[in-house]
């Protein structure tokens, strides 16, 4: 039964619906008689431990409704990993505060860090209900059929794509748009979904699911150009060889990681260059561009889901309601029951932790670089109402006259 | 008067209501009964010579319609500038196809191309009524107080920078976002006005009307950075330094140049790649991330300002307009007349062909690193309705118990 003071924060890279998700479970919360405190740490688990806290109970319903709006953590975020000294700073002060249900927003890291506080409270025989609210554009958490965060990243990506086609037929060449996915190639392959036309790009697509070489890169290239003079190519940021060393790290100088030991791949725009330039070098193609798409896939101002949104906030709701009805610690996910409907479970929060899951061999092409029809019927429900479309002139030609 | 056959072409790099000039032509020159045909040209003054024409006599209004609200030259564009041998090819085309209006939608080199057209042609001693119909991102047209296709990059460019301040906030650190303009501020400076709390970024702006020193800039991002724990930056691609040197040439080996002898500044990362390596090496910060928004801000699907296509849509009316009631050719332009309210006038083509014009000193506060309340007064009209916006969490922090 849910009691006393309740904690929620966020950890991990920021979506356009984890303040969606802060709302609906503070929201909830703040309705059942038993809760004394809503609290919110800032900057995540980082926050706890140094005691920064901000009291949502007194934070008004209309404004919470404003945020949730609002994309990028409103409480703040961490890259921090708790060890075990980290995780004793942590109880120290939840128990100093008197907490009893701590709620956190993240992705796989987020909920492995969730686990980790879990055990230790059960080893210090402190009353803690931990629940996991699932979050992550790279689509990447285990037992979910998809993550919150991740629809409205596709649909920013979609719709990235869906233009720079259009450019790409005004102006021809190649086009090289490299795509956030450090594992997954989900949002990589939402690229897809802004085709209409059978020419339409991107006409090339390369997931970290599959290898990826350069000699069939070039080829692949080479053989669209010459076939309709133009290519747009989607890349996955984190595409590796065979042997699994990023494509990337083959160019940068200094290779950056975070505190999770992941390779810094965004915000550095080395695999753009290097592809275009591999292009330019080895093909007689003169117009070719690259672009990295970086943080504006994650925080663009106005570019959501309302699938999203409504799920998100669902599963901030639903963990609440798990939290006071049941008597489990876990994570929140999400399971898909028909076309297009969802329900939440609460499964253990060990399932979900740490691992990551590669996109399903059934949304891959044979071809290794473009996605099946599978998929495009799994993304396209997610990506919400009020898709903007493209149209093209129909090819009314007029006859030659001089005919040269 | 307009009669007989009228031809339509787009130039230059494309924009998110490109097509609402090219409709409202089309549609508007579809009404005077002495138009014969409407012909649209493949890829600007390339498909003239190449007599490479659409009959959009025989395009529906409906799709016509559709296609005004889908980015990009929906006939396709170039980037060729036409020299005299060039233009008497185009001349060979015209008269063959018996064209007495020429409509061209583009930035300065488009009107230039029309402007020799246009000389070349009363050389020749043929009737043919030029009318450049204005179009550039850039929004450095001279005598105009706005560019169509500005508006919406604008929007583009302050909903991306909107969202990047929140996800700095979230995980706090050093942004700096390469934005598109050679040789004017505009672009950049529209980055300004997704800014809403005293803290938000962006914290400072680098604009080609200014001389660009790297010492300033460490030490402008030092002091954001020791106030605020972050700092976000928006950087025009175009910035150099005081000996007009390109602060991006200095990083890139081979500079590319395209056919008009500009160098090629979009579609590489070099310059945020050097701004970021600068501050990782200079400074004492360790979270230091870089993105060049590239194609998106022209191209993306889905990001327009209704101001923007209204205007695009009646330039390109008021083209066809001043070609049946006026007797000379020229450029549309567009002159405000209230806030918000325009009026559009058609200028002499040789007073807006090929000169550009750089954001007014008006509009750049005197520290050269961020714009005045005029500019921002100037430019939100222009964004058009619906603008979407950000909202905080108050501050009710929570006493520290344990206080370390």
């Amino acid at each position: 039964m849910l009691q006393g003071k309740i904690l929620v924060a966020q950890g991990g890279g920021p979506t356009a619906v984890i303040n969606q998700s802060m709302a609906g479970c503070v929201i909830e919360a703040r309705k059942f008689a038993g809760v004394e405190r809503v609290y919110g740490a800032s900057h995540g688990v980082r926050g706890i431990v140094d005691e920064e806290f901000l009291d949502l109970t007194q934070e008004t319903t209309h404004n919470l409704e404003l945020v949730a709006g609002t994309p990028c953590s409103a409480l703040g975020s961490t890259r921090d990993k708790p060890d075990l000294a980290y995780c004793r700073e942590i109880f120290k002060v939840l128990q100093a505060h008197e907490i009893s249900t701590f709620f956190y927003i993240g992705g796989n890291d987020s909920c492995d860090t969730l686990r980790i506080v879990s055990e230790e409270a059960a080893a210090a025989d402190y009353a803690l209900r931990c629940i996991h609210i699932p979050k992550t554009i790279d689509n990447d958490l285990l037992i979910n059929d998809h993550t919150p965060g991740y629809p409205s990243a596709a649909r920013f990506v979609a719709c990235a794509f869906a233009g720079v086609n259009l450019d790409n037929a005004a102006l021809p060449g190649v086009y090289v748009g490299v795509v956030m996915g450090r594992h997954a190639g989900y949002l990589t392959a939402a690229s897809t979904l802004g085709r209409k036309y059978d020419d339409d790009g991107p006409h090339l697509i390369y997931l970290p699911e599959r290898p990826f070489g350069i000699d069939a890169f070039l080829d692949d290239v080479k053989a669209v150009h010459d076939r309709l003079g133009r290519c747009v190519v989607a890349v996955s940021e984190g595409v590796h060889d065979a042997s699994g060393k990023p494509i990337s790290a083959t160019m940068a100088g200094g290779v950056e990681t975070d505190a999770h030991g992941n390779v810094q791949l965004s915000g550095t725009s080395s695999l753009a260059d290097l592809l275009t330039g591999l292009i330019r070098d080895n093909l007689q193609i003169k117009r070719v561009r690259g672009d990295t798409l970086g943080y504006l896939q994650r925080s663009f101002l106005g570019c959501v889901s309302d699938v999203d949104q409504r799920e998100a906030r669902e599963v901030g709701e639903k963990a609440v309601q798990f939290a006071h009805w049941g008597n489990s610690d876990g994570s929140v996910t999400i399971h898909r029951t028909g076309f297009y409907s969802v329900e939440y479970r609460l499964s253990p929060l060990e399932a979900v932790a740490r691992k990551t899951r590669p996109m399903e061999d059934a949304f891959i092409a044979p071809s290794g670089n473009d996605v099946t029809r599978d998929f495009l019927l799994y993304l396209r429900p997610l990506l919400g109402s009020g898709m903007p479309d493209a149209f093209r002139l129909r090819s009314n030609r007029v006859e030659k006259i001089l005919g040269k």
